[in-house]
């Protein structure tokens, strides 16, 4: 399996796939981040919280553990975090 | 943040703490485990399916994603994973 490490290690990730698809388990360490996609991304919250802003909105918007939000390919978005907080990010669906 | 490895590399996860408390954010690739548990656990699976033994019971019961189940400590359990599997593992609840 492969590790990645973002932000000098406050963002790290495991990438494995399934049924669901090709995706990574992450944590995120408390800190404010800009990610920039590839490919369409599902991101899922499963412990913790993230304040995301996505592209063309003016304000962040808070996903709590348990709901999740879509990011379109080849766009940039923000993240707060203000706990450390585990996702799932499903690549390409 | 803390990487940890078991059986050659086939389930590794990464450490965290929030307000649900310590936990770690791991993947299981296929494969049969025996996991010894040191303090009690609260398994959460987010994506896959794990079939599990726990302690006195005689047979495997499937958790697919979006299940959890608990561990006592000091026991060990066995776990069939026939999919790649991601999980969250909180301790001491």
């Amino acid at each position: 399996m492969q590790v990645n490490e973002y932000f000098e290690g406050r963002v790290m990730s495991i990438g494995f796939e399934n049924t669901e698809g090709r995706a990574t388990s992450g944590i995120m360490q408390v800190g404010e981040y800009e990610f920039g996609t590839s490919e369409t991304e599902l991101m899922k919250v499963t412990s913790g919280s993230l304040e995301v802003r996505l592209p063309g909105e003016s304000e962040f918007k808070t996903y709590a553990s348990g709901t999740e939000f879509n990011v379109e390919a080849n766009v940039k978005f923000q993240v707060k975090v203000k706990t450390p907080t585990a996702y799932l990010c499903f690549y390409g669906g």
